[in-house]
């Protein structure tokens, strides 16, 4: 009995995580309440995404051009790699205000379970980026989950017989809980406190 | 530390109802993930909806073109009016299967805390409509609240010294409930058990 085009907006709402019918029809009508120009802008936005975001080609974070601020950036140390699962963990850890090193996005963890192998991650291109003389620390800031301590391992592992101080977030984190829900305190904490993994 | 395009995203996302800053950002990374052309689907749905979606002339119902597909039935009995708050209200009793007269949508129910008085709603309309030989009855549809109730009374009231049956929805409607999350069941019984308010 609803519009076309309320039903259609629905049907594509329920495509979000953690909306169901119910949740999407409200949000359909409560957009029709809105000013068109309001529903104009999100639409508008959600065009621009795909076309204005890129992957960094160094480190695979999200970038506006082919490398992120980061990468870009002249005053960040290039001595440290910081390892984590998405973008998300990056800006957490930025705003933690703690580390001014660089980065390398993994775009998840292992997950044989999900279909998420080593062709999945970007772990060879983070190898390759050890290999350089400059790289003095990796710091792997991985979830604690069962995933993320298997990946951890991997990493460990393949990067054992390199002159590399490897090191894994710590104090403060806690097991089982996902690095970009935890707060700034947290993180420093975890960073200041990281524990020596290899040599 | 996002991209630009990421962030204003997101910010568009954390005007809808139930969306804070940390939803609009998972939401906006989940729609990054996702293929180009579905999120495009999306857009285009947001643009479409205000330009195709009307308000019935006669009923206040959505409807596609100038009056809604309810008042536009030949097969549905012009007799009976039933009263409702919104849009969602028309398509839950629609659902019941148990309703085959006309609707009015008020366009809410009176709230002076909330500003919403007589000439926000579509009262005196309702009023012209019942002045309509054809109308033998006014089913009140509206929630069982505080604002439900007021605005039942007021229609009661004006409704009094006319020719018309005015009934209510009564039973099976729980107290302080929104009609547009009760089951089909409940609101088939709340139908068949109306009670006479007045005549």
């Amino acid at each position: 009995m609803l519009p076309r085009a309320v039903r259609d907006l629905t049907q594509e709402l329920t495509r979000l995580p953690g909306v169901g019918p119910k949740t999407a029809q409200r949000l359909s009508l409560h957009l029709l309440r809105q000013p068109q120009n309001i529903v104009g802008r999100l639409a508008q936005r959600l065009q621009e995404l795909h076309a204005s975001v890129n992957i960094c080609q160094t480190c695979f974070n999200l970038a506006e051009g082919k490398e992120c601020e980061i990468c870009l950036s002249q005053t960040r140390s290039r001595k440290i790699i910081c390892v984590v699962e998405g973008a998300l963990d990056v800006e957490a850890i930025e705003r933690a205000g703690a580390y001014d090193g660089l980065y390398h996005v993994l775009g998840g963890t292992l997950s044989p379970l999900e279909g998420v192998g080593l062709e999945q991650l970007t772990l060879e291109e983070l190898f390759l980026r050890s290999d350089n003389s400059d790289v003095t620390e990796i710091i792997i800031a991985l979830s604690h989950t069962m995933e993320g301590e298997a990946t951890a391992r991997y990493i460990i592992k393949r990067l054992e017989e390199k002159e590399l101080l490897v090191s894994r977030l710590a104090q403060g984190l806690p097991t089982g809980g996902d690095i970009e829900f935890a707060d700034a305190t947290t993180l420093r904490a975890a960073l200041s406190g990281r524990k020596k993994m290899s040599q």
